[in-house]
């Protein structure tokens, strides 16, 4: 755990801290002298920082992405902290922590997680408990999935952000359940906990989530797929029809063509989900935005929904009036 | 009330009753005598009628869409009902009751429309509490509100449709807000009771649902926007940004510019209106939709929704298992 | 093997033959009785039939899509052969061979089959030929191969025309590769013998090309991703990233969203395969269709392609002309 | 009135004026003094300037957006001029006159609203003209009207720019009319005069063209539904179905449901109107874009419209010609 | 000319004369005779028929789209006329007029050709004025321009239907320049002249209007082009960039990609050619499409603009009332 | 010939070189002098230099896009070299070869040619044979041809890349074209010589590649329709079908309306033309794109195919070994 992040640092105050170079841009004065600007970010937000003495040689050292340590001064310039750089020098990925270098979710993953297994091993369809189990007790899975972002910017780009909104779009659907007869709330409740799975392995998130080769290359969709084919085959009599609506349920919640579904939902728990899934994605971008300008009802433009929200009364969200 | 139904027609009944002429098709022999097809509906179903005597003296009183009544006798002929005509005579609208002939909601109106007013009246804004019971007191309105359809063919095709589907969006967005924090409810529910309610004036529903001059050139989104105001402009100190923020769920509720919307959903509530309109309206669809053929698991091929749907266990949805 | 197919019927002829019923459609005639038209098919093409006496007794015995034993007297009528029946009887599907009833390829599939499997074992990839090898070890899929049609209705709609596509394909892939360098041949061969392969399952075609369920849940790509990670998992140290490849080019092979591919084509070998299979299957499909009118240089409308074609010189192509 | 615009500040000149602070960017020394850079606008065009003395004091006094007094000495720079500037302090926007600060029509207001009402009282149908006088006699909105601008930036983007357009259509409306016969001229002058007249509430501009609150959330088309109904409530015995036909004129004018039309047009006069308020638009454009790049054919791109535009020979449209 | 129409055939009425055969179908009878069923139609409507006696024989001897002479006797039939047919013979399209049998404009072609001519000769620009002589001196091509239809179906789809058109849109073109400065006339004029002219070559209307082969495969934007060239190529120092100018107008008057202009209007005169060419086809052909029914506002409903249109007061346009 | 090429540069080395000037820009110290930041190109890459001394004299004698002499000393700075410039001045483009300043394929003009025209004189095809000729013994197409740019930025953006990339399509379409039957060879090879031919003088390409007036506003397909029909003129008795065919190839070879193609392909050739130039561009572009960051599988994003590609083993392509 590092001691001191970017947004506690105070004026005047000597830093010696660890930060991911997030850019690292070259000046050159009229003397032909050069110095470094560079973000450094770490959770809690960023700092910028600037190398006018070695900055040739103290470059060498270190690229953009690499964890640094940093030793200098802060000061208060133009209303904004900056760091004047007295020494700079790359650390191994391994001595630090992911944890204090992306932001993750306001709960606690093994919270969450617990409360995940309870709605699922409330399952009536023993088929089904017995897949959710299968995945329980693969301790690989499990692990990333307490980890790993929601996506890379769309929604829940955060830390454990997947966990948070499967957990939430769990409850989602059995509040939603309740209101209709006729749908089949546990192979629901099952789709709702793996749709985004694949996710674990769609990106790396070790020091900033980025997309894998795999993940680029076949997506979660496919990939996760697969994943449930797996744990299946190991459950004796699984029922083929049980089987194949369950995939459906996957390959089709991205609820059309153009977003990367190979298939249109075709029931009423695939139409369900789709539309679940968007909604809780939908409700925690929108409320997660930052402002278009300080004091704006309006938030940013938000690129995949092609549009700025309107925020009447700013009420903070749960997750935010937790911490 | 109709003392006889199409559907409770029996082999070699005597039939004296009441219909509506769906289709009325002329045939002529080898020998040059004209003949009658008639398709014959009420809200049981439709069968099909005969007129081989004086066909044209007969034929020349009365046009599809009127309603007439029908004497003959009923054949079973392969294997469906067929009735030999030997009377058919216009009869006037006013005479019938147009809950004869158009199939209805399972449940009952009154009840509906109390359990509604329940909901809305448990909201806490005064200012949308008054708006409500402003269009409570509006006698007409609520008549209308009691017997019109849902659509014409898209979803809750059937008189009462629009207060079935109203009601049960209420109960959703019930159920979805206590899964998230920050969202406005009372202003959430009024959007959900008025989305719609431009549609008691979009469609006639006399005797066949179909669209108003006015529903087809200005469309129920408009048209609620201007009974909003109208019901607003009585109101004391209405917030202006309140009846904003109302306006708004009103004209984005279809979501998306291709479906007839003049804005995007631009609030959080306007983006869960959409959504969860969206989703009741396809489940109530998805549900009721016929076979592609008998025992098919299949349903027919939805016109607007561009697809057929699958149904893996044909579990009754409530509204038929009650009735 | 049917001793008389639908094509070869004479005037006057004395009929005795099976036929899959296409329609059944039931007339009635002014005094009251009724008789059925019947459009009969086999492989060869169809014939109207009209069963006029004990039509309705007749008429219970079989329905649309059952295999019947006809005998009538064949007439020429209005310029068209029509068949007048004289007794008509359901017999089980079982006692048809499926050769007499769907259209097949022109090409034999013991030959195509030996044809595709000396070019796939023309690869160096050691890893691709033990693929190659474990899917022509397997007795079921290889002999569903030989049968299933390429498409339902857009390209290669008949027997083998599975196993036709595929093997020009291959041949046309050969050819092309030549023209660049680093392209890798081997992964574009095996990708062009597994891009349909899922189609195996995807349809049933016992008497007429039909969806599966699964076909239709969850498409023959995903399905096709299935069964070849299934065979590589029999194949020690299979490299991941080969899989990996191997399965993009399934995912991706409809080469856009709109198509069903859950991903673009985003390597030049997923390029080519989609560019080729998409050229395979058009020149097929345009060579093939019927004309728009007897004479005219135009086709009848393609509605997948959404145009006709106009064939200037109607030089037949190689698969009709050896016959 | 400003006594000295930007466009007429020459070499060497002591300046000492009010601006629009359209940008301002501090920038940093190799010593650390912080400087600023302001870009500087009023109607006639901008200046750059730079604050090299007390920068950090002064910065603090003004913000992007404010009105500033600036004195200092202007030097021609690189071909360009700029101002070294000595104090700048924000004053209040009410001291200033929005007419120095946003660009406006060539075209005296007051005249061409005269030349709008002349038009209007022309019509025939005493509805429409007392509708017309409805509006005239509204100060407020006649007041604004002939403030407002014709968009934020696609066509007419200057104060009086909706009035010019406005009466630019209604003249294109009288012209074209007498080609056909059977169209109902007084309808589609009053739905010229109205189709934009929600933008005087759709946007503000007071010191530059921004988008209101409802302007954002309900739209022009939507805003002005109301406006007219309200007119309407006024006049007694408006025929409801006059009223109907001007506010499809309303609701349709964008022509298409991507362009935010809730209905498409469906009389000859809706079509009509959407077309030639398409062109006047276009035409206005497309005149008055900038050059790509000094002395081309070819204009700047044009974001809205998706393509330069080429004039062949630069004839100045009568707007310029005149000034 | 014939001397009897369709449209003023009375009931009981012998006929003997000339039409074309729209439709031709079999029946047959239970006793097995067969009988005919035709839609005979000349220009000024449609007749049904029925060929009782000798249906075969006679049937044999013409088929669809043939010329008939058709003798028999009228008969009102459910309020219909219908002919009974003692006798029908194929004729030669050589010995009929096709002013009989396709619609035509309610315009004198040679009164419209005169003022088409004016209106060019009154143009300034030399070069447009040598070339539109160019096009006046080629008779084949004036006769042409004289008789072509302007659509298949879409608008003007009568004979004559392109030179009403083409003179409808110069005079629009001459009140809507007016209306702006900056515009060059001259070239417009040419640019609405020339517009469609490769229709003359792209369809063949002697007894319907059909494409030719050069016109599905080139189109009249292509085929105009080449036309204007080879009469430019008379022309001495025609400038090249006025003919280029010429050109544009032709290959983007369709206004979109999707409508086949592989350019978009890129100059001013483009901009309106597109939109008053686009206009005029919509107002005549809203103008003059049947109602959706006997008495009812609104119209059919219009395939190409994908809609149905109100008309709420029919006054008939001025193409009707004159003749 | 220049004597020294920007990739050549070494640290230290003085350098008096030609340069094409692709940007330029003034930077100010805090003392108010400027100085000027330039990049300078040639078709072996690009440098950066600065000049710091009379930086306001030397940048009034040159702009962007000028050709200037540049004396200076290369240092390495920041591990990439920059030219510290003591003198530079505008040179006449007349004395500039282009060959120095653009980049140009890999394979020689004048032997690309003599392959290309042994391919075409293959053909049987007298007509065809005659208007290859036609085309060969036009020295100012075939010159032109030999330096075209394949476009100025997709595919082939390089001197002669036009020539590569119709050569390698007719050695692609030789191959193809023997995979099936049916096929007319020699028209589709006529249409691969001829579908970019009107890229001559859509393009200038003198400096840099760039369209021309006539390129934006009728585009190649156009053009080529019309340089082919003057060819055709000169050729007695060529087929008019013949003609229209080959016509018919160039103006669909886009495949798409929204490409540009006023028409659909319609004829098998013009399906495989468009299919295979397709191919070709994309092989060649996906191989030739520079990584997205060193040491990448990834390329750099692809703005005209909307993705990034994956290059599993970075196999050079011939174009590149060869060098």
């Amino acid at each position: 755990m590092k001691s001191l992040f970017a947004a506690d640092i105070q004026d005047n105050q000597l830093v010696d801290s660890m930060f991911l170079v997030a850019t690292k841009t070259h000046g050159v004065t009229k003397t032909g002298n050069s110095y470094l600007t560079l973000k450094l970010i770490d959770k809690s937000g960023e700092i910028e920082a600037r190398v006018w003495e070695r900055a040739e040689d103290l470059g060498r050292g270190f690229d953009k992405n690499d964890f640094v340590r940093v030793r200098g001064q802060a000061t208060l310039y133009q209303g904004r902290m900056q760091l004047r750089v007295q020494d700079v020098m790359r650390i191994d990925g391994s001595r630090v922590s992911p944890d204090d270098f992306l932001p993750k979710s306001a709960f606690e993953p093994a919270i969450m997680l617990e409360e995940l297994q309870t709605i699922l091993r409330g399952m009536k369809n023993p088929f089904l408990l017995a897949l959710a189990e299968g995945f329980f007790a693969d301790d690989e899975l499990i692990d990333l999935l307490s980890q790993a972002p929601g996506a890379k910017t769309i929604h829940h780009p955060y830390l454990s952000g997947l966990l948070e909104h499967t957990l939430s779009l769990l409850k989602l659907i059995l509040r939603v359940v309740d209101n209709y007869s006729g749908i089949d709330t546990d192979l629901l409740l099952m789709g709702g906990f793996l749709h985004d799975i694949g996710k674990v392995y769609e990106f790396t998130f070790d020091r900033a989530v980025d997309y894998t080769d795999a993940g680029q290359l076949l997506g979660h969709l496919v990939m996760e797929v697969e994943m449930v084919t797996k744990k299946i085959d190991a459950i004796p009599e699984f029922p083929p029809e049980l089987a194949l609506l369950l995939k459906h349920l996957l390959v089709s919640h991205h609820g059309a063509y153009e977003f990367g579904s190979p298939k249109l939902p075709q029931t009423v728990e695939a139409v369900i989900l789709h539309s679940l899934d968007d909604l809780d994605g939908k409700i925690q971008a929108i409320q997660n935005m930052p402002e278009k300008a300080p004091g704006s009802k309006w938030t940013a433009f938000h690129r995949a929904y092609g549009r700025s929200f309107f925020r009447a009364t700013r009420t903070k969200p749960e997750s935010e009036t937790e911490s």
